[in-house]
């Protein structure tokens, strides 16, 4: 945690990966977030991984730092409450659908300078998921050896949108300071996806090529990169994207002599273009295949590493997470007292500001933990007005 | 572009993927973005892919609307030239080395409220790229159906590392309004990786339970989703993580009796819960296989699009550029005038704002385009200055 945004309040009505990541991000670097869910929780309450006591491990990650109010959004009592505290606070990220009882210009009817960020799966308003736009935008269709197509596992999209979602906040907020304006936001996860293929400069390509990239395995596109297994089989991701790169590979592997050999050969010189490098993959990748099948992942390690090679082992999660460069000895992580109970590292912001204090990742919330607190503070009802609502079935509290 | 960010200059030294991804989305908001290169290109320069005149279409896109200055950076005089335009700036976005000419402490011995955000690739300033942090972290090794590992293909990493620094950006800015303290923003591209797997619950579940998930090739962990293929040979992905959506596709799919069965069989109840539906999979994905394979993909598109189901076909990248409602269609493509002269579709801000204009997408500037104009406006350099600056080689200048 960092205390970069005092003074900052959101209210988040979200669930799943997208929604909720913006409010974390925001969350992480001193934010009030505040998430508003369904009493008993919204549809991602219960998702996977969970814990033995059956809490889900997902949700307590995704949800540090945040604040929690439940409440029965099934009722008009429930969201007009919702609606109120979007209103007085000013700050809104959700993806709740863009015409329903949280449309911007509802809630703005209220507070003129109301920014929303909208999270959307299409940009009309229809339904989509990371994996059904990844599967749309053609991704799956150059991810391995083929011939089918494979689905990252990773939720890019999602997180990107996300990300992104939490700048959009941080845009309008820059914009309404400087011009009392307010407004909506909208972050389709379509719009990430296709947007990002233009961005990259694969739009291009394929249009202007009439062509899809050929399946490249674990190599990468355009410069010298692939997974290569050493003598005692521990598989390695090689690259060499920068000159400096590829002459201490070359040196590391001993391999000065047959790259002559193959630049005389072919008229080339490898040292200055990566693409070359690309190009040239039919005989460079079999040489370096087999030079790295000769040597034990110690030795080539140790030998990249005085080079400054640029490498990385393929670890399994649990060797990840066993890692004490990645884990144990990052200062990203620290202890956090979790609503499972569980005991794992929990992480903090991702960035690191070597001016500013580092303090321990907070927890996420228990459902309804602060929906007295915020409910007081924010709408100023008396403690007999919030006794009343929780009689009704309105607002939930934690215990 | 939107104009969001009026006012607020960042200059930005960086390459490939990440860091100029983070220059890329505040430009597409309206920041001036000042993107400063060695004279001739930084590494990023001629990346593939590239149109038919040899540049790089990769470049023009993730560069657009920003502006260009060129400077011999292997000259004292031409770091000290980027240094001030740091310095008089205030606002800096770099991948360049943590210690080297362009450290923060360095460079805000000029500027003491100096904001520099630095993309990182291990947090100790050694070397790192997408796929070696991927690798390093466990996604190849739960991706695909096995046994091998498979990278993903999409540099998620990187991207998510720029759309997180942009962000950072924007916070670092927020603080120092209300406090007149600068700082640096460090983000590795190691502790977005492993951050995320934290983030997700991913590291909670590997450390409790002891043990890696099992591959699960195309299916979503923890939820229904998973690919199937029509009688007319169209592979798409369907995803039910709500119970309307479940309860619609059972509809579509006339399978109710079926699931009826499986769950008296079975005891359990799948319309409530996900994790449920992921967990009898072995006898769910069969039955749902079964019946898309029984259906064209017209007739089930029309019937899913009618009780709100979500899907997405699986299309090639060309079949993606050719998408109507992905390209033709999209108010965030529009027309640029490309320094490669090739036509496509480029791309704006992944967000719309209804309430502001969109303008057309800007091009990506000629390297040193703007290295007059920038030197003159920020440095207040005569143009007999800069002109002897070039005569030097100190300044390229575009034409």
């Amino acid at each position: 945690m960092y205390h970069l945004l005092p003074g900052l309040s959101i209210i988040e009505a979200s669930s799943f990966v997208a929604s909720p990541t913006a409010g974390l991000y925001l969350a992480q670097m001193g934010a009030e977030v505040i998430r508003v869910d369904q009493i008993g929780g919204g549809p991602d309450f219960n998702r996977w991984p969970k814990a033995d006591n059956g809490r889900s491990l997902y949700w307590e990650n995704l949800n540090r730092a945040k604040k929690s109010v439940a409440l029965d959004l099934g009722k008009p009592d429930g969201r007009e409450l919702l609606a109120e505290l979007v209103r007085r606070t000013g700050q809104f990220i959700t993806n709740f659908p863009v015409n329903g009882f949280l449309a911007h210009d509802r809630l703005a009817a209220g507070r003129a300078d109301l920014i929303t960020v909208r999270i959307m799966g299409l940009a009309d308003g229809g339904p989509a998921l990371d994996y059904t736009v990844n599967s749309s935008v053609g991704y799956p269709d150059l991810t391995g050896s083929g011939p089918e197509p494979v689905n990252h596992v990773l939720p890019a999209w999602d997180l990107l949108t996300g990300g992104y979602a939490a700048f959009a906040m941080m845009a309008a907020l820059h914009h309404r300071t400087a011009t009392g304006q307010g407004q909506e936001v909208r972050v389709p996860l379509s719009d990430v996806a296709i947007g990002t293929v233009a961005n990259l400069g694969s739009l291009a390509e394929v249009l202007t090529t009439g062509a899809n990239r050929d399946r490249l395995g674990n190599a990468v596109y355009g410069a010298f990169g692939r997974d290569f297994v050493t003598r005692d089989g521990v598989r390695l991701m090689i690259m060499a994207i920068t000159p400096r790169q590829w002459t201490g590979l070359v040196e590391v592997l001993e391999i000065k002599a047959e790259i002559d050999a193959i630049e005389q050969a072919r008229g080339v010189a490898f040292d200055k273009d990566e693409g070359v490098r690309f190009e040239h993959r039919d005989v460079l990748f079999p040489l370096v295949e087999q030079k790295v099948a000769g040597l034990n992942y110690a030795d080539l390690q140790t030998a990249l590493d005085g080079v400054g090679g640029c490498y990385g082992p393929y670890q399994s999660m649990l060797d990840a997470a066993h890692d004490p460069a990645l884990v144990a000895n990052n200062p990203i992580f620290g202890e956090a007292a979790n609503p499972s109970g569980a005991h794992y590292p929990a992480a903090g912001s991702f960035a690191t500001l070597p001016g500013l204090d580092r303090t321990p990742p907070a927890p996420a919330p228990y459902l309804g933990q602060h929906s007295e607190e915020v409910l007081a503070e924010r709408l100023g009802l008396s403690s007999g007005q919030i006794g009343a609502l929780i009689d009704a079935g309105t607002v939930g509290t934690h215990g």
